[in-house]
This record gives C-alpha cells, structure tokens and sequence, in this order.
C-alpha cells in the first residue's frame, strides 16, 4: 500500500520538509512542540515510538546535531516516507510496539519520545483511509506505549511525550510504576482556557517530587482571528526558529 | 489521651467556631476550600474519611442545610473534639479507614470526602506531637483513601478531595479503575506559579472524559505583601464567606 497523493509541507520556518499523506495522519504543532521539548544534546541516542513520517526526530534533529536517532512505525508506508524525509538523519524500523526487532530491544536509549495516538477505539469517527486510523485511534494500549518506553530507556533516560489531555489519568497510572521524576506541561490554546493537550518529561529511576507546572499558552487573545497569525512570540519561536521549548527549572 | 491546649478559631468569617489543638495539625485554608467544592444539595448524605476536629463537614453544614454528615476519625483526641465542635450537626465515628464499623459499611452515600495527609511516611520531620504526625503523614496509603471512598459511594455519587500536588499521579492511578468523570482543579498561590494542591472531583460510574480545569489563583500579585489581605475577590468570599467553589463546566 502506498499514499495515493502525497504534499511536501515545510515545518521550523523551512528548517524541515516533509512529505506526508494528502488525506490522512499529518504531522502538525503537536509534533514541533514534542520534538522542541526533548532535552536531548549532542551524542546522545533517541528512541521514537510510532514515528509517522518521522516529524519529531526530524524537527528534534534540526535542531540538535550529532544525535543516535531511531523511529519504530507499525505502518509500512508511513515509514516508507519516514525514511524518505530523513535522508539517512534517521534510522526507520517497520514494526509493531508489542513486538519490536532484537535490533532495538538490545538497546537502551538516552530518550524515548512518542506522541501516540489521542483517541480511544470506542470514539472513533468514520475514515476511509487507513493510516489516519490507525495513527488516530488506538490499537496499542497507552499503557504499554509508556511501558516499552521504559524498557527502552537508559538509567537516568527521560521520556517525552504529547497526549490529549483527556490520556492524563492512564498516562499518569501507567508512569508511576515504571518511571520516576514526572513532571507535565498542560497546554491550552489561549489564556484562562482549559489546556487540550499536555507535554510529559519522565526519568528512569527518578525520585524527584511531581510537577504540574503552569499552562503553556499557545495563542494571544480571547478568540481566533482569522486575518492574523496569533501565536504567542515564544512559541512562534518554538514553532518557527526551531528554538526549544524548556521547561520551567524544577 | 488529650490535647494540653485548643484554642477557638473562627472559620467562614465567622458562622464556623472550632476548637483545635493548639500544636499539632490544625484545620486550615484547604479544609474550607474543599467544603466550598463539595457539590452536595441539601437532603443528601455525606461521609467524611479523616475528618480530624471537623472543619470540612461543618463548613459544609454552614454552606448547605438539610445534610445527613457523618465523619470518620482514627484518633480518639481529634474525634471528640470534632463532636464537640459539631454541636449534633456531624456524627462522628472513631474507626480506621480499614476497619469502619458495620454502621457505615452497610450503607452507602451521596458524597464521600476527604483531605487526606499531604506527607509521605520517608518525608516525615521530627515532631512531638503525635496528633501532627497522624494528620500529616501516612500510615494509610492514599489508594485505599480512594477505595474506600469509591465503595461507600452510592451510584452516581461524587467523591470530592483536596490533596498536595505531588500525589497527583498517585490518586489518578487510584482513581482511574474505581471512579470515573474525573476531574482536577490545580490550585496556585498566585498566576502563572505552579500549583501546590489540587481539588479533585470523580463520580461513581461516571463516564465523562476527563478534565484538567486552568489553576484557582488564590493571592493577588507576584509576591506576599505583610501590611494587607491579598486574596482575590472570589477566594476570599469562599474562605469568608461561605460562598461555594464552583467547578468550571463541563
């Protein structure tokens, strides 16, 4: 199976091209905003989990030179262009989460990232293309995207991941056995709104006191406006600049 | 045992006097924040785990009329003070949270509450009174709070708690496979600070998705002021007087 029609779209201000499927999965803020919050540098391995058409290594790598950098993705034409886009900047293994190559479970990474599918199987809307879901909707449970994630994972490693806000409860429960050191950014569209998403950093074998740390705000104002880009400065740099997303000091 | 000294404080500017021990752990700003979220209407029953001298169910007595309140309270000294300061309006049973009496394990109730211990038992600092030691740190684990307070609610019945930030994993881990509509409100000393407590709203079978409200801003300003009072309009017509803490909707 292949993408019937495919479009080249530019992230980072043109830092990063990618092509995607036209109708779909698509990449979008979501995995910028992941991909600026991992707190990789120089020389480290990364470990992405469902990598899609590899968005969040190749915008993490864009901004960070120099790092060890491996997606899994259960769908073949996804990483078909996963490995299109990376230009050799990103080793792409074809493969199911619960049952991932000798090549990767013999390793153990400085970070794993994921950005999983946000909505449960019972939810899901009518779509007549596959990848979107299959990218949107849960096969995997999220609970063993976290535990993998930790298996994964280096003493010391951290875990990144964006989710719908509404995963909150699972991903906590699932975290607290396997990883410690959690911290979570919500994030909310505008001011005083409820967040809809939320960034989580996690360690292996951390100790360290949970974290909810203040909203980040994405948008400036009370409501969209159609005839002007809104977003915040900070994140417009985020987003555009390629530059990255901290979190606030614990 | 009984406590060497009480002193009478005044709660709710005032339509709540309670006599509390004079050292130990005394009932303070997030005992009446927690009366002030509990949705309860009047001819409803509500049980209270831990309910120490009292301060929640009788700063809910103040709020709503007409409620059938019992509480729960492991030590004895705390428990007579709490039926004293109840004048009738709260019965109170000395038992653990393992080990409630027939009386309350027959029944079910409408709502169950509680502001349990903030501190982990590897965190405790040196104290000599026993008394602060019980309330502040853990003898109970915070699950079997939750357990508890899943059981003895009837059908659709709401579980209200307030709680240190840092156990936020924990209760979600909790809550999740017991309660359902879960809902978080962070609770920060002043805008844009992280959250240092949280109230949490779950119902029994629910199945709304879950919800992470924008923070409860308790102070004006960046910074304590000594000469003035500095909490906003809203809290402070919560903490004085007696006004309900409505949750965002839905």
């Amino acid at each position: 199976m292949s993408f019937p029609q495919t479009t080249d779209d530019s992230f980072l201000g043109g830092r990063v091209t990618l092509r995607q499927p036209a109708q779909g999965y698509r990449a979008g803020p979501d995995a910028v905003l992941l991909a600026a919050a991992i707190p990789a540098i120089s020389g480290e391995s990364v470990l992405e989990l469902g990598c899609g058409v590899g968005a969040v290594s190749l915008c993490l790598n864009a901004r960070v030179s120099g790092l060890d950098l491996v997606g899994v993705e259960i769908q073949p034409d996804y990483a078909d262009l996963a490995r299109e886009n990376a230009h050799g900047a990103l080793e792409v293994v074809t493969a199911d989460l619960s049952e991932m190559p000798l090549s990767i479970r013999d390793r153990q990474f400085h970070h794993v990232v994921a950005n999983p599918p946000y909505y449960l199987e019972k939810r899901r809307k009518k779509s007549e293309d596959v990848g979107r879901e299959a990218a949107f909707t849960e096969d995997t449970p999220l609970s063993l995207w976290v535990e993998v994630a930790a298996k994964r994972l280096r003493p010391r490693g951290v875990f990144s991941l964006i989710q719908d806000i509404e995963r909150l409860p699972e991903i906590m429960a699932a975290a607290l056995p396997v990883l410690g050191s959690l911290e979570v950014l919500p994030i909310s569209a505008r001011e005083g709104r409820r967040p809809r998403r939320f960034l989580l950093r996690a360690r292996k074998g951390g100790r360290a006191e949970f974290i909810l740390h203040p909203a980040l705000v994405l948008h400036m104002g009370d409501a969209h406006s159609v005839d002007q880009d809104s977003y915040l400065p900070e994140v417009k740099s985020v987003l555009r600049d390629g530059v990255a997303l901290n979190f606030p000091s614990r």
